[in-house]
């Protein structure tokens, strides 16, 4: 079934061996998320080219997807709360559980050994064996009177911990899964009203979360965790009523490039520079369009931005050493994920409405590559396995 | 050949399938020198054990390591001028050039297209095609009238650059390889006596040259490469006269942790940490001994640092929040190198004079394995394939 299926039809695009289980190394593979057919796309980085597709993944939208340690196998996050370990070597669905009703995200350990998957409905974070999915611990998030909370921005943090933040309790909680059977949870109540999503510095010192009811951001330094949460930017989200927000913003996809943090305005045409010694911010870039993803290449040298919609024809790239615009691309009209090649001299990207999958040289702007792919959205390479909040 | 004649013994100390050659991936392998046999340990890091050996690797000593883009192969930089491809899934040699008679270590393109190695004799860099180990190019490091410079500090950059320093000219080089029939040479003449190694910051933007011959350190911006080479940390091996040097510092090894670089004192019992924005020291940690690795765990929070003969049977691990020693281990005689997990949970060490390999947990330091090797040096895990100046 896995292989010889698509060869004839990746023949025309593939120059290198595609035949599904061979004998290959691992850490230039990646996984397309195709929403509309609910299946992952196999693409290589080292000829910039796709090797199969593994399919039955169930609703893939808004799906995320965390590598394991080895970086052969691929956890994918389904938003109708489907777990699936894939195979990326043998191109093959391992393992899948329908793990809740309704899904926003997961991580996976700094070990490497545990999967947590963050809900809706039942509100809480589910915890899985990486090698099996059987489940490992549920943590349901209870509050006040017998309330539970829709869970948001979940990440893996140093010391085998989860972070994540409740929607409906304005709460923050850190769970320590140093010993599995023993979770131990710590909560930092009234964060802010509604926190929406979040992020954790690659570092993985400081989680951040975002809040939809209020202004300004919760920040909680995890190298001083007793010094709880607190607020900063106040000035953050305030104006969002003078353009309509088509689209809030991904906290994943802050970048930070030496001390400086950039992250999208809530709906302006603008990325925030913020200077992370001191938590102010120091500018503001008028960009092409409310801006969707703000990423730092590896180097942090350049930020690239996406947009939304009407504005999601473009990708805008900024020169940190300036902080000036140096090039305005047009991949085509849905371009909705961009992910750089670990050490960061071409980056992928998906033009949903095309239908295309594209790569770019970072340093000349020139595409290098340009493939057929089903309503892509998400790319995820297998280098994520290496980083902390990935 | 390859699997079984060393399955055997193996078996003794490995929980998981060995066989060379099986379906795996490559994301948590790594290799380790063993320099009296001439011959690699291949490593994995999810159960810490060992997976096989690879000989026939000529004079290790000194040796170093860097992986393919898919972080199948490693290559093998020997001081006798071998330059050594291995299948580090099958266990076995692919290609092998004996490319000068002495040399001090290599680096792979930002792209994985291209192997460069530094060489004393004759003095220059050899670059050559990463999948057959064909020569792409050749450049001889002659400066004055006529002579030739032994090359040290070779490191690749951002924009498939690879950058150099000439012991015997005092120059730096940076070498542009984006079109490998051409290289373009950039020289910087009169950056100091004798730079005997050199480091890149892991962003890849500073590349930082030690003076054998005269106080201070060499830096070059390479995010400003038309301002040439300064001198910075004017004290830097001042005093070194005071104590017996028993080692110039690796400085492969200073390590980067937020805005602050680690740097081992020369011929001093202290690292020395220096503020990257302005490049003045700003604090002096007194340590066991005269430090010879000073490295930063992934996160940036540990400091851990082994040290020269007659104290180089100590670690010594300290916390970057407070500057402060938090721990002391003693692994036993001949501690020669540290290896993080590339989510920096673990660390192995390699221990010559005990014959031992051993693995560290970095929260609460306890030894989580103990495997023998055969006088082990160097350690590489393939995650560095991912990874700026590794």
């Amino acid at each position: 079934m896995r292989g010889w299926l698509i060869f004839p039809l990746l023949m025309l695009f593939s120059a290198v061996p595609i035949e599904a289980g061979e004998i290959r190394g691992t850490g230039d593979l990646g996984v397309v998320v195709e929403r509309a057919k609910g299946s992952l796309q196999v693409i290589e980085t080292s000829g910039n080219s796709v090797l199969g597709r593994i399919d039955g993944l169930g609703d893939l939208s808004h799906a995320s997807v965390v590598f394991s340690r080895d970086e052969r196998y691929a956890y994918v996050f389904g938003r109708d709360g489907g777990l699936t370990k894939v195979d990326v070597l043998e191109r093959r669905v391992v393992a899948r559980v329908i793990q809740s009703g309704n899904s926003i995200g997961g991580a996976i350990s700094q070990d490497g050994r545990l999967i947590a998957v963050s809900n809706y409905e039942p509100g809480g974070v589910r915890i899985f064996d990486a090698e099996t999915l059987d489940p490992v611990a549920d943590i349901p998030a209870d509050y006040g009177e017998g309330q539970r909370s829709k869970v948001v921005g979940l990440v893996d943090a140093p010391g085998n911990r989860f972070i994540f933040s409740l929607w409906d309790a304005g709460e923050i909680w850190s769970v320590g899964m140093s010993d599995p059977e023993n979770p131990v949870t710590t909560k930092y109540r009234d964060v802010g009203k509604n926190p929406y999503d979040a992020l954790i510095t690659p570092d993985g010192r400081y989680y951040i979360a975002g809040l939809y009811g209020e202004d300004g951001l919760a920040l909680l330094d995890l190298w001083y965790p007793e010094r709880g949460v607190k607020r900063i930017l106040n000035e953050y989200g305030k104006g969002e009523q003078k353009l309509p927000v088509y689209k809030m913003p991904h906290l994943e996809g802050w970048a930070k490039a030496g001390r400086h943090l950039f992250i999208p305005a809530v709906g302006q045409h603008q990325v925030l520079v913020v200077d992370t010694d001191n938590w102010q911010e120091i500018d503001r870039l008028a960009v092409h369009g409310q801006p969707v993803f703000v990423m730092a290449r590896p180097d942090g040298r350049q930020i690239w931005v996406n947009f939304a919609f009407p504005n999601n024809d473009t990708i805008q790239v900024i020169d940190t050493r300036d902080l000036k615009l140096v090039e305005t691309l047009k991949p085509g009209k849905g371009v909705l994920h961009m992910e750089f090649e670990p050490r960061g001299g071409e980056v992928w990207v998906s033009v949903r409405d095309i239908d295309r999958l594209q790569v770019y040289d970072t340093t000349d702007f020139s595409m290098l590559a340009d493939r057929p792919a089903e309503k892509p959205s998400g790319i995820f390479l297998s280098a994520r396995a290496h980083r902390t909040g990935l």
